[in-house]
């Protein structure tokens, strides 16, 4: 518990927030800091996608994970455990992450000794869409309990995020999903998004993560490197 | 389609809203109108259990529901399907409902008609739960595939509602949930909180659900009637 660090964080002003993300991004390129804003539902996966994550990348890159959380640091526990550095932002009720909050998590794990730092946003599929955090990239994990009609209901989420990760499709047998169903859905709203589907239980899926987050960590650093 | 009403809502202002909730319920005592404020997380099962109590309950009272959505009326639609009487509040980016929103979809169902109803709230852990909608009682679900840990990060949710159902419960055999340490953190938080484990799929625990509504609406209504 001693090594993480926690922080309360308050919301900052609206308006100020995209300029405040903008400058974030800025910095960040100066480090060639990679940065991936990780969103989704409670318990859709977001703290097992980070250890697999850790999993595969942690050879090649230098990883560290800011995690937001209302009142608990059970996640950055265990991404502590799980041999990477954490802090953990206790936002005190706020059901998302701003840019404000997000500069202190990267100011708090001294953000330029890291080649990727993932932020565990809070669960929850409405506001933390609105937020620019200063993010490089934004993620969503939709689990397969879910439902197939998560799209429909909150269409935001699914139009920011630049990849979309389809957890536990071991479950699939189980339920009514209807995967093309959910895919039309999601490229009506966004026909650039990318689909990838894992298992955080069973593995599968998970070197496609790997792979696609490892290219857009190395197309980020040469562009910084320009 | 054309049976259901749609109404635009807007927030109101926060510090109002426990006078509001007040006085809403002051109102629904006067018609004996039970209204249940039933929350989850997106895709936990809100829309399923609301068709199993219609299902088990319909016979026995006059059922309407209240549905909210940012930005969709497919929900409305299933219940409409269902042969229930919706309305569909559309939050238009809000991501929870307070005691006007609530106010405006009691009107438009026309409240006083009903001995049941309904709010299926927007799909959140988060904020749902600071806001009194003017309901007589609150429940939760709690989802197997979203995992045990949810009452440690979620904690007021847990607190403020007086039933929590498990749902897909016929998911644990594939899961790693752990039922005790999941009923250990919620009664820590709230001792008083009966939860009942249902599967909306296979209809386990359904009687169980309906039979602990039937007996909050007898209960509230002979309360109403002294």
């Amino acid at each position: 518990m001693k090594e993480i660090k926690l922080i309360e964080v308050k919301e900052g002003i609206l308006s100020e927030n995209d300029n405040k993300a903008e400058t974030l991004r800025d910095e960040l390129k100066k480090s060639k800091t990679f940065l991936l804003n990780l969103m989704s539902s409670p318990g859709s996966g977001k703290t097992s996608l980070i250890l697999k994550t850790i999993d595969v990348l942690k050879d090649e890159f230098r990883i560290g994970v800011i995690e937001a959380d209302i009142d608990s640091m059970v996640d950055a526990v265990s991404v502590t455990n799980h041999g990477a550095k954490a802090v953990q932002l206790k936002t005190g009720g706020f059901c998302h992450l701003d840019a404000s909050m997000v500069e202190e998590g990267l100011q708090a794990i001294n953000y330029e000794r890291y080649d990727l730092l993932i932020i565990e946003n809070v669960g929850n599929l409405v506001c933390p869409a609105e937020f620019d955090t200063g993010a490089v990239k934004k993620a969503m994990i939709l689990s397969v309990p879910e439902g197939d009609d998560k799209p429909l209901k909150y269409p935001l989420m699914f139009s920011v995020c630049d990849v979309l990760v389809l957890n536990k499709v071991d479950y699939m047998e189980l339920s009514d999903f209807d995967f093309q169903a959910m895919k039309n859905r999601v490229y009506k709203l966004n026909p650039e998004i990318k689909i990838i589907e894992v298992s955080c239980r069973t593995g599968q899926g998970i070197d496609e993560w790997g792979e696609w987050l490892r290219q857009e960590i190395k197309s980020f650093s040469c562009i910084t490197l320009d």
